[in-house]
């Protein structure tokens, strides 16, 4: 893989396109200084090819072929294996805006420089064995960031905390398969390497640590891209009483997300650092109103995609066809229930609405008009999205829970095949399944497909 | 005004706001370095106030009270006086988003730096002396550069080309007006230190290179600024047709420039690297619809806003009073004369408008729908702007232009006095002014108000 990439150089705009008062291009390759050096006028009289490591050099970027003076510029140079990438990195400062910016770039591809990718430069660094795969994709989790705590975790990552957890369980199953692919070999032998028992033990070991790190991974995606909340219930139940009561108290710091608009009726708040995105939804009920149906139809989309639920009843009205409705649509969605209206004449208790649930479930009684019983709400909300201290947080990311969860069925059936005493062959074929998807986090055992995936979600030089 | 500004060091995001591999943020001040100590835990062990000029350090920005890492940075350090604003400079080269450039920010503005207001480090490098006013804001003209030509000038502008020619303009008036201060105090003993002819002689002299500049101020601003077209003419004289036809042959390179929505009638065009706004206005008639005088009302506000206009006629149908209407409107705006639809049998010829006009004025004979005579037009149009070589430009800003036309009244007072053999008193005093008038383009002369209203225009971290 580093031979195709090693021959040729890329380079890109590295800050975000506006208006600012600097902007960066980045060249990484073998002829990054070479190209650099046919463009560059610089105010010492001094060879740039021989320029000091991590120096800044001021002076200018002259068109090669026009010899028009396109910018003044500092210049860094951050040679092989010092640098983002490990390759040769030269940074060009320009002090102009998008236009100058433009021409200095395409300077640099007029002598043979290649636009990168989305993520390239990420990309080389992965592949040149200066990150591994989880932390290069937590670059972007660290530019992207939406709240504090979802940075923190980014943070995390791009630190190798998850690799090192992930790498530590990859030892503990080589060095086990290691002994079960012995057990193999000696089979014949009457030696017996380890025991059944003993397999059977370091496994369990390993699926409590992986366990582990699936526990807080619902809390990670959260805290990565914040929680969306569908507030579902009959018509005139307080759905939008609801989302108001919420708005209001926090208006001071409702996040103004792009592309969040009233007419969706959905709305961020903050709690307690979260961004949390309230989606109001039309009552659920059957029409024929064709205007009406689209409403109802986009509101079980909200639902599915939704991470959670906050269903509504009206504690003043009887349980109704209408409420039994649209717990059918929530079935397999965790959901908070609320028994609305408080204050008013009781018609529906909560003991009504578990006997309806056929499960023990703590139901909140609240009064939207009277602002009774929100805190307690939020609290529960913010509980349960915070479940695990953010120390013990590690996944946030939807592939690597996906790899860990592959990982643990594997695991699973090299503890069937243990219990049922099979013969070591099968149980090693589950441990090298297994060390395989754990190798798909950090890297060591991902498709250039998947490479491929995750690297053109990136912005284009990072 | 330098003492206030070396008290107080400044911080700002110095890149575009958005999505990008890195941010920087910008300090300057004599508290730079030890505030960038604070915060910044170097790879290699070296006390950060000693690092080299010029060099980039490799590490992390650490928050002084949480302990808390706050980003992997690349920090350069430039000091006085060899940095943008002739302080201290410290850029931190952040590799996360604008979350973590944020609190990046914060950590630094909770050490002391202040934030920084628009365009502050800019107007620090004038007041500090490193380049003149016009050098200053020449920096957002690069920054905000919408055609190559464009960016030519505020390049050159920001090289001093503007600058040059002003001071030598003001060191001739300053020895003239030595001369005439000369004849005041010898004026009793009867000396002739200078004649008036040769005052006026060099009067003259300077008018003229006054001249020259002011000459190719109008394509400065057009090149600077692009140039606005209305399009004007009684209804269903061809006006939407001519942005069709000007539009559909350019819609290969037609400008995306934000805020140019259809609805309004407004495109923007491309025409030899000018972007050209062509606003198609609704007629001019009178009327007593409300909505159709709210119309007028704003035909006539784009026709005042517009840097020229293009008049059309109908060939095919004879003078009327709607056409002279109009141009009553269009009276003292720079115009193109058109005339359309010559493929009808003509009710209207060039003799007949010539005749209403009362000046001998180019008509362009045009048919839209067989689009004859467009590219006559359009050179015609390109011809206007251009009618000045790029070289000879170097006024592209109004405020220069309006201190150029104050300068050469004050001359031509002077010019006055001195044929009116008046006291030389008199003749001192109008050189004043315009020494004051030439002194305001490079900021000798100019008020803190002045200073502030163009700085305000900046953006912030410039």
């Amino acid at each position: 893989m580093l031979a195709t990439y090693a021959e040729d150089t890329i380079a890109a705009i590295s800050t975000p396109v506006g208006e600012g008062g600097i902007g960066i291009i980045r060249l990484s390759g073998q002829r990054a200084l070479p190209i650099a050096a046919e463009l560059f006028a610089g105010s010492r009289k001094r060879t740039f090819l021989t320029v000091p490591n991590f120096s800044l050099q001021h002076g200018y970027i002259v068109h090669p072929e026009t010899h028009k003076m396109l910018d003044e510029v500092l210049v860094s140079v951050m040679r092989s294996p010092y640098s983002y990438t490990r390759e040769d990195v030269v940074e060009i400062n320009c002090h102009g805006g998008l236009l100058a910016l433009q021409h200095v770039l395409e300077a640099v591809l007029s002598r043979g420089a290649r636009l990168a990718t989305p993520g390239e430069f990420t990309k080389r660094a992965f592949l040149n064995g200066r990150i591994d795969l989880s932390q290069a994709e937590s670059v972007i989790d660290v530019i992207r960031a939406k709240t504090d705590a979802g940075l923190q975790l980014a943070v995390q990552q791009l630190q190798g905390k998850l690799s090192t957890q992930v790498n530590h369980l990859r030892n503990q199953l080589a060095q086990l398969l290691a002994s079960v692919e012995a057990s193999i070999d000696f089979a014949d032998e009457d030696i017996e390497i380890i025991s059944h028992v003993q397999i059977d033990e370091q496994l369990q070991h390993t699926l409590v640590a992986i366990d582990q790190l699936l526990a807080g991974a619902q809390e990670g995606k959260i805290l990565r891209d914040g929680l969306s909340l569908a507030i579902v219930g009959k018509p005139n139940v307080g759905k939008s009483s609801l989302l108001n009561v919420f708005l209001q108290e926090e208006r001071a710091i409702v996040t103004p997300i792009p592309g969040t608009t009233r007419d969706t009726i959905e709305d961020v708040l903050n709690l307690n650092g979260i961004p949390i995105r309230l989606i109001d939804t039309a009552g659920l009920r059957d029409t024929s109103d064709e205007v009406e149906r689209l409403g109802v139809e986009r509101s079980r989309r909200a639902i599915q995609q939704a991470d959670m639920v906050l269903c509504i009843f009206d504690g003043s009205a009887p349980w109704s066809h209408e409420d039994e409705n649209f717990l059918n649509v929530v079935a397999h969605k965790e959901k908070f229930f609320i028994l609305n209206k408080i204050d008013l004449p009781a018609q529906l208790t909560t003991d009504d609405i578990q006997a309806q649930l056929h499960e023990s479930m703590p139901i909140f009684r609240v009064s939207l008009t009277e602002q009774i019983g929100i805190d307690a709400l939020k609290q529960a909300i913010v509980n349960k999205v915070m479940s695990v201290p953010l120390e013990s947080v590690a996944v946030t990311n939807v592939r690597h829970k996906q790899a860990l969860t592959l990982a643990k069925t594997s695991l699973l059936h090299a503890r069937q095949s243990t219990c049922a005493a099979m013969s070591p062959e099968f149980i090693a074929l589950d441990l090298r399944d297994a060390l395989n998807h754990l190798g798909e986090i950090t890297g060591e055992t991902t498709t250039d497909d998947i490479l491929d995936r995750i690297f053109s979600t990136f912005c284009i030089g990072k």
